[in-house]
């Protein structure tokens, strides 16, 4: 496995050398956020996938931890310096973070970056198995709740990847989280768009919690610019028997139709896949 | 700030320096868990308090995150030789962490312990004012869902630092988390102890998701040896009015009574105050 880890004020570092403290709050405490961005290497030639967006939302984050701003020129600066030191050809991915930084030895939040080769996503492209999860949570619970942190990218993860492990268990590759009122909310690290009424839906974000889903904007945003219908919605799992299909969105496993939920069949388009697909750049 | 950091299979290392991997699953998604030990330095004697509980409250959670079980000599080994580092008169946190390790380059946990200085916390003890804020979920949620990962003590604690901040915006320095159906739960560091009806209670664990904390145990094993009832029981703020004292029990701030709740004073005891405290060992 061949990596890239670029720290802000040092540019690129050796990978595996230790780079954070044991007193950090990225560590310690789940304290800070990240984005994730696809980069590609295709004959030489590399494409960092949507950076702008990212940018946005990195920036955004910042704001609801109560961390210092980011200096959107100085992360530009070292996402260049890592990716001009990336060769590898294929999929990767290009994780920014931000922590509180060290709890007894500065002020200063820790910030850096990795690129890694992708998981091979292919099979996930052609069709999942999904499983809904509770959150534990109403669709509006965070409505009025700035300290649940909802729609905030942060290190606070665990939850999701145990969501994860939960899905395998029960046979399938991926979860959905659901509210206790029973709407469907977003994948552990994916968000949603239904193909229903001949126009496209995402989940609304905000109240809900849901992260705004980058691959999600895009596409919702091409549909607009197509003349086709883009809205927000919720869904129960019932609803999508009328539906012309679901799909988890993903910066970087890309538009991955769910075939069956909760052991049920769900309407599926291949074209209405592909045209999805290639809209958000996959 | 002087601290003692000690790393499994390397001793003490030099505190500041870079312990973990860009890539650790621990820094990048809070997946992973710890846990938090009052030592005390007096005279030249050091004590560390509730070892035993805490050792075994510490793995227990590794089943929950599906991390390898961990060595308990191991890490008797690893404490004993940190805490011979450690000659700061006063209080201090033991922390231990461990968590699922570098995402790329390894399958072992990352395991290490930290000791700093504890923050003062005699004003606390006196008495703290709190605010109740919404922890979105019902006081039932955690019930059949493990994927919550209700009542571990992971690293995913990002929501528990803005409910602090929350607090604090608001005018005081605590917060204690309540269910959407009413109900006191935990603070975001502290368990909850209420005396009444001349017994005490604690709010159940399990399907709250609540922390089993170590010094409410404590707390009320004692009672339970002296012949006082101790029992688990679900209140609501407006009970409190009727009740002898609640109090947030922390195995490093200790035992703080909450004289003071969403703006509304609680009958409140010096007397009791000192006696759960001494039981704690405060």
């Amino acid at each position: 496995m061949t990596q890239v880890v670029a720290v802000m004020g040092r540019g690129v570092v050796a990978p595996g050398v230790g780079l954070v403290t044991a007193d950090d709050l990225g560590l310690t405490r789940g304290d800070g956020y990240y984005d994730a961005v696809r980069v590609v290497v295709t004959d030489g030639h590399t494409r960092v996938d949507h950076l702008d967006r990212h940018l946005q939302r990195f920036a955004r984050a910042a704001d609801a931890l109560e961390l210092p701003p980011l200096v959107e020129a100085d992360w530009r600066a070292l996402i260049a310096e890592a990716v001009a030191a990336w060769d590898t050809p294929g999929e990767a991915v290009l994780k920014l973070v931000r922590t509180r930084g060290p709890e007894h030895s500065s002020s200063e939040p820790t910030q850096f970056l990795t690129i890694t080769t992708a998981a091979d996503a292919t099979q996930a492209r052609q069709g999942v198995r999904a499983v809904t999860l509770s959150r534990g949570t109403a669709s509006d619970a965070f409505r009025d709740a700035p300290w649940l942190l909802g729609g905030v990218k942060n290190l606070s993860h665990a939850v999701h990847l145990a969501a994860k492990r939960e899905a395998v268990r029960r046979g399938v590759g991926e979860a959905i989280f659901i509210s206790t009122d029973g709407f469907l909310l977003e994948g552990p690290s994916a968000g949603l768009i239904i193909a229903a009424e001949d126009q496209l839906w995402t989940t609304p974000t905000r109240g809900t919690g849901i992260l705004p889903s980058v691959t999600v904007e895009v596409i919702m945003d091409a549909a607009r610019a197509e003349g086709v219908g883009a809205s927000e919605a919720l869904f129960r799992p019932e609803d999508l028997a009328d539906a012309d299909g679901l799909w988890l969105a993903s910066s970087i496993r890309g538009i991955m139709p769910v075939r069956e939920l909760d052991g049920v069949a769900l309407p599926y388009s291949a074209d209405l896949t592909r045209h999805l697909a290639a809209t958000a750049g996959f």
